[in-house]
């Protein structure tokens, strides 16, 4: 059907168009930059719910004055291995990349660290930030809410939604191929899946959402990780957690951050997850499996394919990038040819 | 059926009775008390699993060598924030005990802590440790792993195990009610869960364990899980991961712990987990179901129940419990009068 039709667009030219559009905002080229890479990195990735369908909804935020598209974290406590940063609505992109860059930092002094972050906008997937650590020697946990609102989901035996989707995420380094990154909602699935479905008109699931409201991932056990994330990344940080009335909708983080070479030679310790990893794939498959994946493995094979042969973008999002072209005046993006 | 049937015991005579027989091991008196605490306590919870159903399993570790009921941890790398300690094939139970003890303590130092165990035997539940450190004002988080052994669970879309159920637990503080904690295996269903069924009979769910493999929770969400923890709990301490030939079956641990006062006033965060708690409770329920559980009120209230009108244990059991003390010649479990 319609609603499903694709466009082949090129990587490099998403990537310019985006980074164009951030900087009509205000936001300085360098950041403008590494805000467009992790959106275009989640289309390429495969994570479109992440991807170019999420542009106009943050030059929304930002010109209805919601988001700062300048802003710039600042300290409000400083423990030394404890830090809470206020995020003063910035994209989250730019704002929990500058608290990983933290959060690093303080690790290498300190050994472990913890960077609480209240007032970020939301920050799409957290694989670039795990991974830059990752990159560093260093393993993370990350821990969001969505300070109180954002509510989609059920506690099991409820028939309302009364929690975010409270992701969660890991990094962990590995000596060779795609870090061990995990980005996960506690929720079954994802509140940005479920609204990529709806676009192109598919069918939800019943376990996934009943009634129209999310489930958590095995129940009982997903809303417990879901409470700790909303303990940690909503009141810890003083975010804000979930209410009646919420005061606001931006995201609350706690990031956990462990230098690896204080108990360990990295070098050694990134070798023997490769060596886990290559134990847990080698096993026999079932039937018209090709093969077992790890997590990263999926997003690292998509990205490479679609950096050669072009990203397919859903037509409804084709429209609303010509239409932030024509709004700013910037050259817009034409398809890779005979796509 | 036969295999299903229960007497009920009292939880103090069953204490005596698990105390008694780890000091006829060569536990101390003090320590013998605290392993039997615990594993009561599961019986009480509801977790069998974890409960005296085990205690005959522990007496054959320790008589055959395996386990040291005498041992005492030793710090093996002490940088401040971070530790790693050897639990010198002690009793899970009293080695993560006395982890969590220094992990507090070096969280009240440092803000935030890291310890990786090696070498410990396997704990039973985790809710004590972290329930401990939770009365202290400090929140954790901790990942096991089996050393490498324990292989029951298959990655998705393989059809033999890799992986050891690797559990998490958390806990957070609450200001009034049982603290917030969660206690999960990473596989769909835990194993001690499995062998309590196989013992009583029962058929096991096919999306919990396929041909007799466990299967994660979520599929690549526990499988993402499972792998962090296996990380962390076997790669950064030392103890070792999944191979073809792993060296030996002992538990490895990591527990971060984090002193909540650092970044708030213990009490107000306290208090917004009670406000967190209540809100996520006062929802419509589904058909059938009386109320939403949180993490730790099932257990709390079964214990309260069990400690009043005595612990159900089942046959299979009871007899090991009195071959127990015929062995070591202390005075049996007596029924509860009239059950």
């Amino acid at each position: 059907m319609e609603t499903n039709r694709t466009v082949l667009a090129d990587a490099d030219v998403l990537l310019r168009f985006t980074a164009q559009v951030l900087q009509q905002l205000g936001t300085s080229e360098a950041d403008a930059h590494d805000m467009a890479a992790q959106i275009v990195g989640s289309e390429l990735a495969g994570h479109e719910s992440h991807g170019m369908r999420r542009l106009p909804e943050y030059v929304d935020r930002a010109t209805s004055g919601h988001a700062d598209p300048r802003a710039e974290i600042t300290i409000e406590i400083d423990t030394g291995s404890l830090v809470r940063v206020n995020g003063n609505r910035g994209f989250g992109h730019l704002v929990l990349r500058d608290a990983t860059r933290l959060a690093v930092e303080r690790a290498k002094r300190h050994g472990i660290a913890g960077v609480a972050v209240r007032r970020s906008e939301w920050a799409g997937r957290f694989v670039d930030f795990v991974s830059w650590a990752a990159d560093r020697g260093v393993a993370t946990l990350l821990f969001a809410n969505d300070s109180g609102s954002g509510q989609v989901v059920a506690p099991p035996g409820g028939v309302e939604p009364r929690l975010s989707t409270n992701p969660i995420a890991f990094g962990i380094p590995r000596a060779s191929g795609p870090h061990l990154v995990v980005d996960m909602a506690t929720s079954a699935v994802a509140m940005g899946r479920v609204s990529e479905w709806r676009d192109r008109g598919e069918q939800i699931p019943d376990d996934w959402a009943a009634g129209g409201v999310l489930q958590f991932l095995g129940g009982a056990k997903g809303f417990g990780l879901a409470l700790v994330a909303e303990a940690l990344a909503g009141a810890l940080s003083g975010a804000g957690t979930v209410s009646p009335d919420p005061a606001h909708d931006h995201q609350g983080v706690f990031l956990i951050a462990i230098d690896v070479a204080r108990l360990r030679d990295v070098d050694e310790f990134a070798t023997e997850i490769d060596r886990v990893a290559a134990y847990v794939k080698d096993v026999p498959l079932a039937a018209g499996v090709a093969s077992v994946r790890l997590p990263g493995e999926g997003s690292a094979a998509s990205a490479a394919r679609r950096r050669a042969e072009g990203t397919p973008i859903q037509q409804f999002t084709w429209d609303r990038m010509a239409a932030l072209a024509e709004r700013f005046d910037i050259e817009p993006v034409s398809p890779v040819a005979g796509s």
